[in-house]
């Protein structure tokens, strides 16, 4: 597997620092209460373009700029990344493209459009995202950011946890969401060289738990069914994602869909935040395994916020 | 009127402070470009028991035991007065009796349970609830406490306004919501007791507007509906809220309820926090607006945070 080192993670929280929120952490005696433990929450939801992902496509962009000009980048993705990589792209001056299925909600479209991403569109298969993807490159010269299997992502994306172990001493726990394993494998990087003892724990909805099984199996395991809530974790683990938690995450906690949207409603409810289905998956985790977190000191990355308000699940 | 110095109201916020959150304050750059002007959101929906109540209940409460034993308290609310009064009395361990009407929502008389209150149920008319309360007064000993027309309410509702102003110097304009007129007026009379030169400004449904009518005509006004989404405005002002308001209030901006829902669903869509209906009042009252605020640093009182989360208004 490809070696990460504190000293190049360091550097890259610091070139990063620049172009995102240092998100605050919120407390709540009520969700402590439920938990028997004490929380800690990393409040990514109130991130630029309103979720983590933006620390990853930062991250990326600024590696590929070290190594010579960038005329442009593109990825596919009618998610986050879509609107983080249009952002960071901006930011730095450089033009995004974002390959998008015909069928993807006018509302992704939008926020897209709203940080100067230019989207293409292509039918709703992979085959036909990859096709655009690189018909792109060959007309402007842009290069290719996977929102989650690349190794600058994957630093970029533990520099959230790196910020709330430096907020709160003493964590035992970070808990984070596991998708296409970005986050969760940042954030358990993060911890190993925070040097502190803290572990990472993943959270996954038991409907697509294909990293619980890849850590299983020892290999990289796919999802029949993805029409869990938590539209954000239907990806599956990547070349790059999977022997970092492989290395580092022990254990990978799974929700019920029900537990996702309990724990949705009660954050909303009790904490006045809006958090998206995703990052309830790593609150559901907590509360579903009261004995490894009781009376401990438990960071949770609340990943984003980004829901369709018209479309609630409750 | 009744005289209010600064020397008392910060007395009272000497002995507030202990027993309420010193909310954050928030900035949102996309709603900054809506208003065209500098906003800073004062988030009284993180505080305790989710709305700055807690601070007039519990300042109330503190001056009737500087004046001798104080065996309970009860008020007559289905709002938020009644868990903030539950929750002010559980902190200084003094019994609350909240009456409400058979009537109110389930998730409110839970709310106050939650809390520590102790529900008299009573018909749902205004001399049903008085009657109640006069019945618990006599029985129990307890003292009654308005949740709005009182002196102490109303000086410990403008200690939110008065950290906001400490937090952020320079502001030309604090906007609130008006009711009952305990928090606008808190509020003004903490914007003149600050020497700043800040001015407090009204926001209110067109639909209950009667605050807006009492400043034009010299005189108490009622409102012949009130059926707007801002359930916690259809309250009139009082005989001490009223010479506060005409005394220091020059300006109320009226909005009409398509303008409140659009506000609510752009604070909870772009900020990524829960704001109940009449917190986005004030927001609205600054969109509405422009000429007056553009280009100035202008603070919102976002009052509170309940709401049921199975009956939005979108």
């Amino acid at each position: 597997m490809e070696t990460y080192t504190a000293d190049q993670f360091n550097r890259c929280r610091t070139q990063l620092a620049p172009y995102v929120h240092r998100t605050p952490v919120m407390r709540s005696s009520q969700l402590d209460s439920l938990a028997g433990a004490s929380l800690y929450f990393k409040c990514e939801n109130f991130q630029r373009a309103g979720s983590y992902k933006i620390r990853g496509a930062t991250n990326a962009l600024l590696g590929l700029l070290e190594q010579g000009p960038v005329p442009a980048v593109v990825t596919h993705s009618s998610g986050n990344f879509a609107q983080a990589l249009s952002l960071a792209a901006r930011n730095v001056g450089i033009p995004a493209y974002i390959v998008m299925p015909s069928n993807a909600p006018e509302v992704k479209k939008e926020g897209v459009r709203a940080y100067g991403g230019k989207i293409r569109e292509c039918k709703p298969t992979l085959e036909a995202r990859e096709q655009e993807s690189e018909r792109v490159r060959l007309e402007t010269g842009a290069l290719f950011i996977h929102p989650s299997n690349d190794p600058m992502v994957l630093l970029g994306q533990g520099s959230a946890c790196a910020e709330l172990l430096e907020d709160v001493p003493g964590l035992a726990y970070v808990v984070a969401p596991v998708g296409g394993g970005g986050l969760l494998g940042g954030t358990s990087l993060a911890a190993a060289f925070s040097g502190t003892g803290c572990e990472a724990v993943g959270a996954e909805p038991r409907m697509v738990d294909d990293a619980y099984r890849s850590l299983q199996s020892g290999r990289i395991e796919g999802n029949t069914h993805t029409e869990t809530v938590a539209d954000g974790l239907r990806t599956v683990l990547g070349s790059y994602t999977f022997p970092v938690l492989r290395q580092y995450v022990k254990t990978i906690v799974r929700v019920e869909e029900a537990e996702i949207i309990r724990a949705m409603w009660l954050v909303w409810e009790r904490m006045k935040i809006v958090i998206e289905p995703s990052s309830a998956v790593a609150v559901a985790g907590v509360l579903k395994d009261p004995e490894r977190f009781r009376d401990r000191q438990v960071g949770i990355i609340l990943s984003g916020g980004n829901v369709d308000l018209g479309r609630l699940p409750f």
